[in-house]
C-alpha cells in the first residue's frame, strides 16, 4: 500500500468534511483537515445538518461534549450520509466513562450506519461490550486480544473498526492492518485523538475501500507525529511543527517511512 | 489613509468587543483581538446578551455553527447594539452552504441594524441575492461583477459591505476601497476569515467612518499575513507568528506596506 | 513550602479533572490540564455530569460563557462532586459585566458547597458585595483593600479565596499566601486566566490543604510564565513557549523562582 496515494487525492480533491465534533478540539479537527488539504465544515443545527451533509464527502461524528440535543443532530447528519452514501465516521471519544455516554453510542450505531467505528482501546472495548472502565478520555490496557474485539466488532456493526494505541488496529472482520507509526508525544498533548478521526474522514472521503483509507490516514497521521517528534518533545512546539508536517508531507518520506503491516 | 492612525487608537483605547460567534474559532477571535490590543468579550445568553452589549464599543456576529436559538440571542445583542449606537459586524460564515443559514441570514439583516456585512465573495453574492452555491466556508469564483454586487448589497442594507479574497473590497455603496494585502498562506489556515471580522470590529469601535475603518482593518491584517509569511510558509509556524506580527506590528511598516486604493 | 512536590504528585498520579467550562479557552484549559501531567475531561451534559465527577479527582466550573441550562449543569456537578468530598474551584470570569453573570454565581455559591473562589480583583470584590464594575474579563482596579475582602469572602463563604493578579492572594480567611510569579505577558494572551483555574484544580485534587494546593499551582504557574517570557515577548512564541515549560518545569528551577509569602 502507498498511504500518499490517499493523501495526493485529498489534497487534489479538497473533499468537505462535516463536522459534528466536541467544542474541545473542533479548532484542532478543523486546523489538521485543511492542513492535510481538505476542507472542514463544521454545523449541528437540526434545522441544517442533513443539507449540509449533502454537500459534504464525509462526515466525521465525535460525542466527546455531547448533549441529547446534539446527538439527535448526528442522527439526522448520519441519516443523510448514508442516504448519500457518503461514509461516517464514529469517535466513541469518552466512551465507558459514563452509562449516559455509551447509551448515545449505541443509539447513533442502532439507528443510523456508521461506516468506521473510531477509539482507543477500552473506548472499542466497551462499545464491544466488553466490561471496561474509561478514565475521562485516556486509554487503559485491556486484557483481552484487542484484534479479536475489533474484528469482532466489526462484524456485529458492519462496519470498518480503528482501535487507536501505541499499534493502531484497522479492521472490516476480515482483513487487519497494523499500523506501527505514531510517536509517545502523540499522547502528550490534547486533540491527536480526535484529530485522526478527522484525517480518517478527509482519506474516507476520497477512497471507497475503507479499511484501506484509515489505514493510509492513520499511518501518513503518525509519520507526522514522528516527524514532529524529531523536531521537538515539548508539547508547544511539537503541536506547531505537527501541523507543519502535516501540510509539507510528500510521497518519498511516507513511502520511507511507512509501517502498515497487513494480518 | 493612514491605517495606523486607527490601530493606534485600538490599542490605546482597549475597546471591548463583544463576541456571539462560532465555537471552531472563538478561540482565534479573542486572541487575534487582544493580540491588536483590544479586549473580547464572548457571551451569548439570551439573559445577558443586551446588557453585555451595552458596555461593549463593537459587536460581532458570526453565524458559522448557529442554531436558532443563538440566532435570537445574535438579534437581542444587535438591538441593543443599535440602540446604544455602536456599530455591528456581521459575518455571514457560509452563507449559501444551507437554505437554513441563508434564511438566518435574512432575518438579522431585516430585524436588525447591521452595519458591516463582511463575507466571501461567494457568501457576499448569495446574501445579494445571485444565485451562487457555498462549498462549506470556502469561496468560490464569482463571475458576476464583485464591485457592482458590493455596491448593490451596501445600498439595499444601507450598510458597509466587506468581501474578503485575494483583493478585499469596501464599500458603503458610494466608496470604494480595493486592499490588496495579504498572503496566500491566509487561506492555508482555518480562522483568518472569522478573525479579520474581529479586526474589522475592534477598528470600527474607535473609528466612525465604518468604510475608512473596514479597509484601515483589512489593510493592517492583510500586512501581518505578509509580515508572518516571510517568516514561514508553514501554517503551524505560520499562525504562530501571525499573532506575534499583530502584536508587534508598527507605523513605519504599516506605512511602507498598506495597498489601500479607491475607486 | 515546595511546590514542587505538589505538582511532583500532579504528574505522578495523573488526576482527573473535570470541567464545565466555556467556550472560549476550553482548548487552552485541556491543554494546559495535560501538559502540567493531570489529565482533562469536559463534559456538560446534564444527564452524565453527575456521573462524570464520580470518576474524576476535583471540578473546575468556569462562567465564562453560561447559560442557564449550562450553570444547572454546573449544580449538579458540584453537588455530585459535594458527596465525593472532591474539591470544587468556580472561576467566577466576568463576573460584575452584568447583573445576570452575578446572579448565577451567587446561585452557584448558595446551593453547592464551592471549595475554591477564583477570580480577578474586580470579579472577586463584585462577589463580596462591593460595588464595582468589570469590563467584559478584564481587571479593573480596585481601592479596598484586596487582602479584606480575600479574607472576608472566605470566612462568609467556607472557602479558599484566590485573588489573581500582579500579586496572587490566597487566603481560607486565616492563612493568607502571596504570590509574586508572573509575567506581564501573561495579560497579553487569552486563556490564562481560565488556565490558571484549571491547574488549581490539578493541584488541589492531590493535596487536601486548599490554600496551599492553590498557592503552589500560582507559583508554578507564574514561574512557567517567567520562563516563558524569557524566551519571547510576543503572544504566538510566548503561547508556545508557555506549554513547553509546564511540561518540562522542574524542581530546581521551582525551589529557585518561587517567590510565595505568608502573611
Amino acid at each position: 500500500m502507498n498511504p500518499y496515494e490517499v493523501l495526493y487525492r485529498v489534497r487534489a480533491q479538497k473533499p468537505l468534511v462535516h463536522h459534528l465534533t466536541n467544542w474541545v478540539t473542533i479548532y484542532d479537527c478543523a486546523n489538521i483537515t485543511k492542513a492535510f488539504g481538505a476542507s472542514p465544515v463544521m454545523a449541528h443545527a437540526e434545522e441544517e445538518v442533513e443539507e449540509m451533509a449533502t454537500i459534504a464527502s464525509s462526515l466525521v461524528l465525535n460525542i466527546g461534549t455531547l448533549t441529547t440535543k446534539f446527538v439527535e443532530s448526528m442522527k439526522l447528519a448520519a441519516k443523510s450520509a448514508n442516504r448519500k452514501k457518503i461514509p461516517v465516521i464514529l469517535d466513541v471519544c469518552g466512551a465507558g466513562a459514563t452509562i449516559y455516554r455509551d447509551n448515545k453510542c449505541f443509539e447513533l450505531l442502532d439507528q443510523t450506519k456508521i461506516d468506521v467505528i473510531k477509539g482507543n482501546s477500552s473506548e472499542i472495548a466497551r462499545i464491544s461490550g466488553e466490561n471496561v472502565f474509561t478514565k475521562g478520555v485516556d486509554a487503559l490496557a485491556i486484557e483481552k486480544d484487542l484484534i479479536k474485539i475489533a474484528r469482532d466488532l466489526a462484524s456485529l456493526r458492519k462496519a470498518t473498526v480503528v482501535i487507536t494505541g501505541a499499534e493502531d488496529i484497522v479492521t472490516d472482520g476480515n482483513i487487519v492492518y497494523l499500523i506501527k507509526n505514531g510517536h509517545e508525544m502523540m499522547e502528550k498533548i490534547v486533540g491527536t485523538g480526535c484529530m485522526v478521526a478527522s484525517v480518517i474522514g478527509a482519506f474516507c472521503a476520497v477512497e471507497k475501500n475503507l479499511p484501506l483509507a484509515s489505514a493510509a490516514a492513520l499511518s501518513v497521521y503518525g509519520i507526522t507525529g514522528e516527524l514532529a517528534a524529531k523536531d521537538s518533545l515539548l508539547p508547544g512546539t511539537f503541536k506547531e511543527k505537527f501541523f507543519n508536517h502535516a501540510y509539507s508531507i510528500n510521497e518519498p518520506t511516507i513511502k520511507r517511512m511507512q509501517k502498515i503491516e497487513t494480518r
